[in-house]
C-alpha cells in the first residue's frame, strides 16, 4: 500500500477566491455521511491529509468518525477493561475500550508458559491439582470458560476479583485483580456440567454455579432408561471470603434440581437481593438417542412451549443449610429437592420456549427472559413474583415444584427479531439484546422505574443494529450493576466468516463495539475486533479506575500463590546450593543481568528444589527462567519469589537462561545446570 | 465516557455569513498541526463530530491521521499478515496490518485447547511427541519461540509455509499456510538450544537452524572445567521437502563450531544465495561463576572489542554432506570443525562487540552487523568477503578457523546510537535499525546499488523515530525479501512500561507501527498494539493476497495431520459403536446440531477410540467436542476428522457436547458417554 499522500501547499500562496472555494469542497465532503470523502479535497493541513488517506483506504465519513472513536494514541490508556471469557482456551482476555486491543491474556485453568502457569512453578502446580484431578488421576489442563463475573460492593463492580467458569468440567476460578493471577480453582464435587455461572451476589458472598446436563449427583452411573429417576439437575453455592480471597467449599453447598437442563443464571439485586433467577431447557426430560431412530436431542428438548424460569431464595437456602438441613453427596452438602420445595426455596415460572438468557434489571425489579426460539423478550416483575408466591401455586411439575401463574408474574412482552437471547441495560432506560438468528443487537425500552429516562413508550423496540454474526452474548459498560454507564456496548459474535482476513478453516469470533451513548435510533456499530483463540462466551466492563493492580509486588520474596512474603526466599548474598543426601536445593537471585549461582552442579539421581528470587524493583523488570528438557518455564516478576521441582534424571549440561529481554546484556544471563552421571568417571569423549 | 456530541443543525437555517464563519474555523482547525483542534468547531456534519470527539479524547490533528491510517472498517481486510513470535508461550501470533489486531493465535509448541492441539486428538499428540521427549520421557510442552521464517520462492515469500525455532529446547516447527496449524516438530538432535533460526534459503531448501550457548554435542556431560576441549557450537540446515510440506531429518545437518555462542543468522540471496551469515558473542568462551567470585557471563562476555561474524558456504557443505564426509553425532550427520575448515566452509570476518543482528540487504550484497555494545552499524560487502576468501587468510581464530581481515572486507560504518540491534530494508535505499538502549528507530541510506534510490547521501543517519520502550527486533513489510515494500515497519518493544493500561506487575510487550512510505526524515509512528501473551522476538509481514488459506477442508473425513482423506472416516448413515473384547470403536458424524449418536455405552476398563467427522461444507461451520474428566477437546472444522483413545477408567455419566456455538440449539447439541461399572450390579442408588 502506497499513502499517496500530497505535498503542503502554503495558504497564503493561494487566492481567496481559491480559499472559498476548497472550503466549500471540505464542508461538502465533510457532511457527505453518504458516500468518500472526495478526492478531490485541497491539500492543505491535516484535513486533507485525512481525506487523502481515506480516498486511498476507501474509508467513509462514518469510519473516519469510528475511528476517531477509538483510536488510542500511544501512551492514553483506554478507558474501560472488558474481562472476556476466553472459551475453549481456558483462559481469560483482559481488553481494552474502547480500543478494543488485547492488554493481556490471563492464565486460568490451562497451563501458560509465559506466565510460568503450571510450568513447573509449585504455586501454579498446586492450584492446578487442588482444582480438580481428570480420570488419569492428573489436573485438568483445559477448561470450556463461559461467565464471568467481577465482584460486586453494593451492586456495583468493585475491581478486586473475578470468577469464571468452566463448563466442561464444573470448576470455579478466582482471579485476584491485584496481579491479575489465577489464586484458586474449586471443582464441583457433585456433577461434571455447568452453565449458568459464574455470577455474584451484589456483596459477593456467594457465586452462583448452575448446572447445564443433567445427571446422575455425586458421579453416579445409571442407565439412561431411568433419568427421570436417577439425573439431577443442581445449582452450586459458593461461598467466598473476600478478606482471603479464596472460595471456601467448607462453607458452600448446592441445592437439588429437577433433571431439567439449568442454563444461565443471574443475581437479584436490591429489592430482589438474595434471589437468584434462572431459566433452564429440556423441560421435556428427551434423551436423545437419534442412533435409534429417537428424536436427537435438538428437537426432543425444543417441543415444549414454555419451560421453567427457576426462582431460587438463597437467602432462605443459606439458612437451610446453615441449620443443616441437607444431605451429604459425594462429600458436599447438598439440600434436597424435597427439602427445597417443602422450604419454599424453589419455585417455577413459564418462561416461552427454550430460553438462553436470564437477566435481571438494574433496580432488581425485572427479570428479563428471552426464549430463543419465540421472538420475543418476557418481562417478569420479581414484586408480581413475590406476590404469587404469597398467594401460593395451584399448579406444580411432576417433581413436585410449584410453578406460578405466568399472566400473574409477566409483565411485558417485547417482540424483537428472530433468536433473542441475551439482555443488557443501560443509564438511559434502554434495554438491549442479542439476535442471533437475526444477527443484531435490539434496542428496547424499559417501563417501571425506567419510563422517564428516554422519550420511547415503555416496553416497545427502538432501533435495532446488524451484527457480524450469529451473535450470542451482548455485554455493556457495567451492565450487570445497578448502575450502568450507557456508553459501549460489545456484541459478542460466534462467526467471523468474511469479516477479517482468512486464517484457515477454523475462524476467529468477532467482537463488535455499538456507541450506545446516544438515545434513540442512533447506535452505531463503530469497530471490528478479533478474537484469536477461543469462543469467549461472556464478559464483563469494568471503569478503568476502578481495578487498581499492583506495579510490581509489595516486598521482595513475594510468592503471589500465597499473597505473602514467604521469609525462605532467596536472598541477594545468601545465594548457595545446599545438598541433603540425594536432596539438592538451590537458592537462586535473578537482577539485570545475571542469575546467581550461574553453575550448578549436582548429579544424576539428585532431586533438585530450585528457588529464584527476583531482587529488582523497577516496573516492568521482569526476568524468565527456562531449564530445557524438563518443561520449566517460570515468570519472575519484579520482587516475586518462585519455586520449582524436579529429578535430575538425565546426565549431561543444560543451560538455563532468562527469558524476557531484560537489558542489552539479556542474552548473556544464563548458566549452566551440570549433571554428572552417577558413575562419574562416563565423562564425554 | 461520555461523547457529547451535538444534535446536526441544517444548513439552510444559517445565514451565510455563519457557513463563511463557520468554514474558517474549519479550515483554522484542520491546518492546526501543533495544537488540538478548536472546541469551537461548528455544529454541522462528519468534520465537526470528529473535532468534538477528538475534543472529548483528547486527540491531536496527527492522532486523527494516524487513526485515518490504521482503522479497518467492518468487513473490510487488512492489507498484511504479520507472523510473529509468540515468545515464551510456544505459539504465533497472525496479525492484520495495518489495524494491528491479531486475527489468530497459532498453536505451534504449546497444547492449545480451542484448536484441539494436544488435547488428546492422535495427530496432534503425534506431532507432539515426534517433537521431543523432555527428561521424563513426555512431550515437551512450552518452547521459547523466537524467529519466524516465511517460505520463499526465488527470494520472495510465496506465503506457502511457515517455520520458527524453539531457543529453549532447540526445536523447529512447520506451520503450513492453507490451514495455518503446525505439521511437525524436528527435535535438534545434538544440542539442547538454539537462537540463530530459524531462517529459509531464497528457495526453501534449507531451513537455518543456528545455536546459541554452547555444550558438548550429542548430549553428553562434561565438566565446565573442559569448555574449550569439550564444549561446541553448531549450526544445522534442515532439508525442506516442499512438496511433503515436511523437513526430512534424514537429509540433514549440522556444522560443528568453536564453543563461541552463536547468535543470529541470516540467508544469502541472489549474489549470496547459497552463503549463511551468523554472527556470535562470547569469543572470550567465559564460563561464568560469578558464585565463584568469577566476572557474570555478562561482563566475561563482553571484553572483546571484536566477535566473530562466521561465514558459511552452505553450498559447498551440502556438498561435503552428501559426500559423506562428516561424523555422526547421536545418530546425525555433522560435519566436523576441522573438517570445515579443511574444505573452506568457514570463515570469520572481525565484528564489533557483542553483536546481535546480522541482516542481509534485498540485493545479497551487503550484511549488517549491529554490535550493541557499539554505537554503529558495520555493513560488510560480500564481493569484498570473496575476494578475501580468495585472497586468504592470514590470521586464525584457537580452533584454526581463517580471520579474514576486517578491512579487508568492511564497506562502511554509520554511527546510529546507543544500542544498536537489528536491521530491515525498504525499497527506497533506505535500511531501519532497532536501537534498544536509545528506545528508537534509525533511518539511514544504503550506498552501492541503493545509492540511487533517495536523496540521502549513501551510509548516513537520516532520522530517528522514538519508541516506547527498549525495542529488540523490529520488522519491515516484505522485509527479509528481495523486493522489500517499504510501507510500513513495525517496531518489537521488550517493555511497555505506562503505554497501557496497568494488569499486574507481568506486562504485555508493545508492537509500534511506524509509516515508512514517506522519504527522508518523515517517519512518524502510527499505533501501539499490547501483545497478549509472550515475547515475540522477531516477525515477518506478507503481503495479504500471497496467502491463500482454504476456507473448508477440501473433502470431507480429511486428517489435517496428514493433509490427506483418511478412508476410515466415519460417514454419515455409517455411525455406530462397535466393541471387540475390550476396545470400543466410536464412528460419529456432526452437523448442525447433533452428534450421532448421542449415547455411547461403553463398560469401565474399555479402551476407547473415538473417531468424529464434520459432515459439514459451510465456511465458519465449525464444531467442537469436549469430553468431561478426560482432558479432551477437539476442534472440528468442517469436513475434518479427527481421532483420539482413552481408557474408560472410571464408571458413571459423562456428557459430551459442542464447544461451538454452531446454531440457536446449539446447547441442544450432545450425547451421554454411559460408563457402566464392570460389576454392572452396582448401578446407582
Amino acid at each position: 500500500m502506497t499513502l499517496n499522500r500530497k505535498s503542503t501547499r502554503p495558504l497564503m500562496l493561494v487566492t481567496v477566491l481559491m480559499i472559498l472555494a476548497a472550503m466549500a469542497v471540505l464542508v461538502v465532503s465533510c457532511r457527505n455521511n453518504a458516500g468518500g470523502p472526495s478526492t478531490n479535497a485541497p491539500t492543505a493541513g491535516t484535513t486533507e491529509d485525512i481525506n487523502a488517506i481515506a480516498a486511498a483506504r476507501g474509508l467513509t465519513p462514518q469510519d473516519l468518525v469510528n475511528a476517531a472513536k477509538t483510536y488510542t494514541p500511544s501512551g492514553k490508556h483506554d478507558e474501560y477493561y472488558l474481562f472476556a471469557s476466553g472459551g475453549q482456551s481456558g483462559q481469560m482476555y483482559a481488553i481494552g475500550l474502547p480500543s478494543m486491543r488485547i492488554i493481556k491474556q490471563l492464565a486460568v485453568f490451562t497451563p501458560e508458559p509465559w506466565q510460568g502457569f503450571g510450568y513447573g512453578e509449585l504455586g501454579t502446580l498446586r492450584i492446578l491439582r487442588e482444582g480438580g484431578l481428570g480420570a488419569d488421576g492428573k489436573p485438568l489442563t483445559w477448561a470450556d470458560t463461559h461467565h464471568p463475573a467481577l465482584s460486586e460492593t453494593n451492586g456495583e463492580y468493585d475491581g478486586q476479583f473475578l470468577f469464571i467458569n468452566d463448563k466442561a468440567n464444573a470448576r470455579v476460578a478466582v482471579i485476584d485483580l491485584r496481579d491479575f493471577e489465577t489464586k484458586q480453582i474449586v471443582n464441583n464435587p457433585i456433577t461434571l456440567s455447568d452453565h449458568g455461572g459464574t455470577f455474584a451476589t451484589p456483596n459477593t458472598e456467594w457465586i452462583i454455579e448452575g448446572g447445564q446436563y443433567a445427571m446422575p449427583l455425586g458421579f453416579k452411573y445409571s442407565s439412561i432408561e431411568n433419568y427421570e429417576s436417577d439425573y439431577r439437575g443442581m445449582i452450586t453455592f459458593w461461598h467466598f471470603n473476600r478478606e482471603a480471597g479464596r472460595i471456601v467449599p467448607e462453607e458452600s453447598f448446592a441445592i437439588e434440581l429437577p433433571p431439567y437442563w439449568q442454563d444461565l443464571c443471574d443475581s437479584g439485586k436490591l429489592v430482589s437481593d438474595g434471589w437468584v433467577f434462572c431459566n433452564s431447557i429440556n423441560t421435556e426430560m428427551a434423551t436423545g438417542g437419534v442412533e435409534l431412530g429417537n428424536p436427537p436431542f435438538e428437537s426432543g428438548a425444543s417441543q415444549n412451549d414454555m419451560d421453567f424460569l427457576h426462582v431460587i431464595n438463597l437467602k432462605k437456602a443459606a439458612e437451610v443449610y446453615a441449620a443443616g438441613n441437607y444431605d451429604d453427596v459425594n462429600g458436599f452438602p447438598v439440600i434436597s429437592l424435597d427439602t427445597a420445595i417443602a422450604e419454599g426455596l424453589l419455585h417455577f415460572v413459564p418462561e416461552p420456549k427454550s430460553p438462553h438468557g436470564s437477566d435481571v434489571t438494574p433496580d432488581g425489579e425485572f427479570i428479563v427472559v428471552a426464549g430463543k426460539l419465540d421472538p420475543h423478550v418476557t418481562v417478569f416483575s420479581f414484586q408480581k413474583i413475590m406476590a404469587a408466591i404469597e398467594k401460593g401455586a395451584s399448579d406444580f411439575d411432576p417433581f413436585g415444584v410449584p410453578i406460578l401463574d405466568f399472566d400473574d408474574v409477566m409483565e411485558a412482552q417485547v417482540e424483537l427479531g428472530l433468536g433473542p437471547l441475551h439482555t443488557q441495560f443501560d443509564n438511559k432506560g434502554y434495554a438491549y439484546t442479542s439476535l442471533f438468528l437475526e444477527s443484531a443487537v435490539a434496542r428496547w425500552s424499559l417501563g417501571g422505574s425506567f419510563d422517564k429516562l428516554n422519550e420511547d413508550p415503555p416496553w416497545t423496540l427502538v432501533t435495532k443494529t446488524p451484527v457480524h454474526y450469529n451473535i450470542g452474548h451482548l455485554v455493556a459498560a457495567e451492565g450487570d450493576t445497578v448502575s450502568p454507564d450507557g456508553t459501549w456496548l460489545v456484541a459478542m459474535n460466534k462467526w467471523a466468516v468474511d469479516r477479517f482476513m482468512p486464517v484457515g478453516p477454523l475462524l476467529p469470533q468477532n467482537f463488535q463495539l455499538l456507541d450506545i451513548s446516544q438515545p434513540g435510533t442512533n447506535m452505531p456499530l463503530v469497530y471490528d475486533m478479533p478474537l484469536p483463540d477461543g469462543e469467549p462466551h461472556y464478559a464483563q466492563i469494568i471503569k478503568a479506575d476502578k481495578v487498581k493492580p499492583w506495579d510490581v509486588y509489595p516486598e521482595v520474596g513475594w510468592d503471589s500463590s500465597t499473597m505473602s512474603v514467604w521469609e525462605g526466599a532467596p536472598k541477594q548474598g545468601e545465594e548457595r546450593v545446599e545438598r541433603d543426601g540425594n536432596n539438592v536445593t538451590v537458592y537462586m537471585t535473578a537482577i539485570r543481568s545475571h542469575f546467581t549461582p550461574e553453575r550448578v552442579e549436582i548429579r544424576k539421581g539428585d532431586h533438585v528444589t530450585w528457588h529464584i528470587t527476583n531482587i529488582e524493583r523497577a516496573l516492568d523488570a521482569t526476568h524468565g527462567f527456562a531449564l530445557p528438557d524438563y518443561n520449566i518455564h517460570v515468570s519472575i516478576e519484579p520482587g516475586k519469589v518462585v519455586s520449582f521441582e524436579f529429578d535430575a534424571v538425565q546426565d549431561g549440561v543444560f543451560s538455563y537462561y532468562c527469558t524476557e529481554f531484560c537489558s542489552a546484556l539479556h542474552l548473556e544471563m544464563m548458566g549452566y545446570m551440570l549433571v554428572e552421571p552417577s558413575d562419574s568417571a562416563s565423562a564425554a569423549d
